[in-house]
């Protein structure tokens, strides 16, 4: 068989690849291989622990790809034949592409400690089988200790203690989230946590997980602590599905993933990948970065499905800037670009700028919320490099305009005087805008304007 | 008395134009003076008549200004005197600034039309003590008739259908909204509203208001037809208070507004205006427009405010987007720059890009609202022009992010590429977002990559 484009992989990666080429090359024939007849929504996935009923409600709807015309197949890709452009499968015969994308997704890490074999060891696979295999005995635990609190260790606790069980978390750093986000910014995420009964263990680590007759019962940390636990969730990252493409000849980066030029290009012609599977690079310090994030991985397969055949459609992955938000419980957050600490880090001269207000005006209104927004900035040349909010469920579009700003290189003047839309029950008010007052603040650091 | 800077009006333009100056010229004494002690938040006020239990949860706190530095003074300027920089004041002595704001704001236009001065008719003024007065005998009504269904008028109808009036909208034009929204994009938020008791007559005008010694009992449309009203609130509209303006020489536009430049400057020296009593233009037609949003008077404030003693903050108005949003029980909505019909009559050659999901994702999770997204493209350059968007709460800052994207100039493949953030709780799904999915949608339209 031959198809024009051929996807490996069908989560939200390859999904919007897929979408993109067929929209823009409405001609071609595409095809999806993937393992699973069904996927989950990979975002969904700790809420099928609490928040939703059944798991069957996070699965993703196919029909929408299928109707615009792109064909699935269930199967496994054994080997990329790169030379003869054709695929090697385990049930089908052989396929030729003339375009190939790549999207394999990653896997969870297990990190390297005595007892993460044991009987209740459990990571947050993107499989829909092993999910539903891990719920009930979740919802049956007494003492669940989660080791991470990047986002999915965070959503994971939150959605485990609406079931009740008490619920440890473990992260090595200072404080939660602490990729995306400023200790300073994390200080209420936290306290919302604690407060539905989290237990939050920072600047600690697991030497080792205890077991009795093969199952897990507990966690000892490194201080010689040992928290009680019948299940450990691990949720300390994944690491790039890239088997398939190393045997094929396709260069892989410093950090595992496959190397891919600005529209998504491996060294091999006509092959390209995006995702999990892809090792992305920084929008401002253009490092490799290990960012794996599902709406980044849209956004450049679309970037990917629209220059398949020609660069027609000038447009290339200027980096990543990892636009990140999370809710929990009565608290939302958002992150996009550099903390302050990484810009720190990274040599910048910066300007921060901050604000603090609500989420909705009058702040008597229901269901208001405090809002905070941190903005950072090159002190040289105003151009935003980061922000971070906490608030109420809008922060997750609201961190979208701050990512916006900075795919825009927006300077602290424009957003200080930036036109927006303002009303009671959906934002806060229009002298108390919290993008505009940080960004004013910023300015005010560095204009001296009269004496 | 000799202050730096002076301010007239202490409603959101005026605020923010204070706040913007005192940040940036810390060592300049800022003064507003305003009529009333106490000032309403103006896009609460239709909250006041339902949702809000007290009105006092609606007055804005000016505490934060104070604490700035920023002084108060209560008291109605009878004249300027541009010549020798002075404010004649009905209270209190002569004032001098070396620089003043106008931000006179603006007052319901009451239509020509016979009955409009009888007992129980009423305009939405942003006057506390008026305000005050017509909240009980609004909540006693039995039939209320609002003439005008632009955002005051739909938002009044909706909080008052809350407290169980009989609530009939009027609209001369064919849809809710007609100004800001195109008809296909409010059919919704009109079955929400009549979901909820409210009666929508539109293509209809009022001929006549009836009156029963002096008190309301109808309104007469042209058609002839008759309905009964105890009650009747005018909200077709806004006009500047240019009074004093014109009565010290300052010129006045087409459309009865100040006429002022990009940095906010009238045609008298160290006179600027802001707000609703200026004559705004249009971001992409340049023309004169009727324009009145807080939202826009507080970013055009902030440009005054920083550009007050000399440009160095290099910011200009480049014309008004217009972002509006609102939220009507269950259905939210926001636009932003032109609609389509507008672009075709003003001349543009369009393409109009669509996407129709749901803000959370999976679509099972509670509170989960259908999310349409409308974007308007210009054909040639592939610059957006306008966008609309129906959905749930985040649509207020959604529309936010289209209309930095309006600010910015950019077109239909960068919003189709661009990097967002997704969160099941928070938005759409990573492949289904929606202004990437209307913005891929306009590029397929016009992008014939390959056959």
């Amino acid at each position: 068989m031959k198809y024009d484009i051929v996807i490996i992989g069908g989560n939200p990666a390859g999904g919007a690849a897929a979408v993109a080429a067929k929209k823009l090359h409405k001609n071609k024939s595409v095809l999806i291989i993937r393992k699973e007849p069904q996927s989950l929504i990979p975002c969904g996935i700790p809420y099928v622990f609490g928040t939703l009923k059944n798991i069957d409600d996070n699965i993703k709807n196919i029909e929408p790809a299928k109707k615009l015309g792109i064909e699935f197949l269930i199967d496994e890709v054994l080997a990329i034949n790169s030379e003869n452009k054709c695929l090697t499968l385990k049930n089908n015969n052989e396929i030729t592409f003339d375009k190939l994308i790549i999207a394999t997704g990653s896997t969870p890490f297990s990190p390297p400690i005595k007892g993460n074999d044991l009987d209740g060891v459990y990571t947050i696979k993107k499989q829909i089988e092993y999910i539903k295999s891990i719920i009930q005995p979740l919802k049956n635990a007494e003492n669940i200790v989660i080791v991470g609190a990047g986002f999915i260790g965070l959503e994971m606790s939150d959605e485990l203690v609406k079931v009740c069980k008490k619920v440890t978390l473990i992260e090595s750093m200072g404080s939660v989230l602490p990729l995306a986000f400023d200790s300073d910014m994390t200080i209420p995420v936290a306290e919302v946590l604690s407060k539905h009964g989290v237990q939050i263990r920072t600047n600690t680590m697991v030497d080792e997980i205890l077991g009795d007759n093969g199952k897990v019962s507990g966690v000892k940390l490194k201080n010689g602590e040992v928290i009680k636990a019948d299940k450990v969730i691990l949720a300390i990252g994944y690491k790039p599905n890239t088997h398939l493409a190393q045997n094929s000849g396709i260069d892989i980066g410093i950090y595992g993933g496959i190397v891919s030029d600005e529209y998504l290009r491996t060294n091999k012609p006509d092959i390209f990948a995006v995702g999990d599977c892809v090792e992305h690079r920084d929008f401002f310090t253009r490092k490799q970065s290990k960012l794996m994030l599902a709406s980044t991985a849209a956004s450049e397969a679309r970037i990917a499905g629209m220059n398949l055949f020609d660069l027609r459609v000038i447009r290339q992955t200027k980096g990543s800037i990892a636009i990140f938000s999370s809710s929990l419980h009565e608290i939302s957050m958002g992150a996009a670009g550099l903390t302050e600490k990484q810009a720190l880090d990274e040599g910048f001269d910066i300007i921060v700028g901050q604000s603090k207000g609500f989420d909705h005006h009058p702040a008597k209104l229901e269901n208001t919320s405090v809002q905070k927004v941190k903005m950072i900035f090159s002190k040289s040349s105003g151009v935003i490099l980061g922000a971070q909010i906490t608030g109420g469920p809008s922060t997750g579009e609201m961190i979208n305009i701050l990512g916006l700003a900075i795919q825009k290189y927006m300077t602290a003047p424009e957003l200080a005087t930036m036109q927006y839309g303002t009303q009671p029950m959906l934002t806060a008010g229009p002298g108390d805008y919290p993008i505009v007052i940080a960004a004013m603040n910023a300015v005010a650091q560095t204009c001296h304007v009269s004496e």
